[in-house]
């Protein structure tokens, strides 16, 4: 399904297509015209046309996108069809909300373990999930899992994310506001909230 | 300070050449060459200098930018040179982690208030802060508050950018995971975690 042609500017644009398609889905919407889709993505509707036919989706004129195949295309696309197991290091109070959040269920995502190297958190439990020491993080390669959340304080980040590494992660959510270093084929996303304040006195 | 040439591309990546900058600054850097910023902000050198060079910047052959005066440039473009006073909706597990987050105090905002509409919260602390009633947000339009952080469930998001912007709210981060509409001149800024750990699976 993954098409080679596919620009990686196109690529990047699909999950927020996709979220906007599981918003309206999840309001009994099946059809969608591109100029209602841009308004979710704050895309022009000539983009969009562009981005989707890369992968063959052409909306029907006066109808639009079929909502359900669509859905289905990016998240082929996007290799999340099958549920992607993923851990979170970090348990205190970031962690503990990323733990608890209903979003990364909805795209396939499925939070398998929690570590954190507190005494007083170790053994307690998130959710279903306990807590389990930093010290096992070597479980992650006998699960073979590829992805992590890293919700920890900067001053352990980059030890965590080495340990990480070492033990088979690829794919690193970092939340901890800090640079890390990763050999390259290790996709790192930082998302520091505080860079995402920063710009809106610019515009107010 | 607010140069009209410089493009918005340009001004979308400030942000990021400003976290590379406090992080050296923090470490005793004085002065940044074009190459090693690259490298913290994952852009070509060519793009950095041209990016830069709209507002006066430029590095020394050899020994780079100087990294205080760059600092103080990119804070004042981006109005980030006086405090920013910022309210907070929503005291769940997330709005506790983001009220205790001190990535926003670095750059200049101060959390002045925050507000849920659950009686079990109001009148607890996060903090110094006091959780304020929902109904008591009109104390927004008194105290000339422009930025605020919507960290509510989503069902409620709408309602509660509705009441925010009534009382003259122009700046909105938006944690809810859910679209909201608003009138032109006000700027929201949507972060899902979920669409952040997306891209993943595609790259690993």
């Amino acid at each position: 399904m993954k098409d080679q042609k596919v620009p990686e500017e196109t690529i990047r644009r699909l999950p927020r297509y996709l979220r906007a398609l599981l918003f309206v889905q999840q309001r009994g919407i099946e059809s969608l015209p591109s100029h209602e889709l841009a308004e979710y993505v704050q895309l022009n509707p000539t983009q969009i046309r562009k981005d989707l036919s890369h992968f063959g989706a052409f909306g029907k004129r006066g109808t639009g996108y079929n909502v359900e195949t669509l859905t289905k295309t990016i998240r082929d696309i996007l290799k999340l069809n099958e549920p992607q197991k993923t851990v979170l290091v970090g348990a205190g109070r970031l962690g503990t909300a990323i733990a608890s959040f209903p979003g990364f269920e909805r795209y396939g995502f499925d939070i398998t373990a929690i570590y954190d190297n507190s005494m007083s958190k170790i053994g307690k439990k998130i959710g279903n999930t306990i807590i389990k020491s930093s010290d096992a993080l070597s479980d992650i390669k006998e699960n073979k899992i590829k992805l992590a959340i890293i919700a920890t304080p900067p001053e352990v980040a980059q030890e965590t994310v080495t340990v990480l590494v070492e033990n088979g992660i690829t794919g690193v959510l970092n939340l901890s506001s800090c640079y890390l270093k990763v050999p390259k084929e290790v996709k790192v996303r930082t998302i520091d909230l505080a860079m995402e304040l920063i710009m809106l006195p610019y515009y107010t």
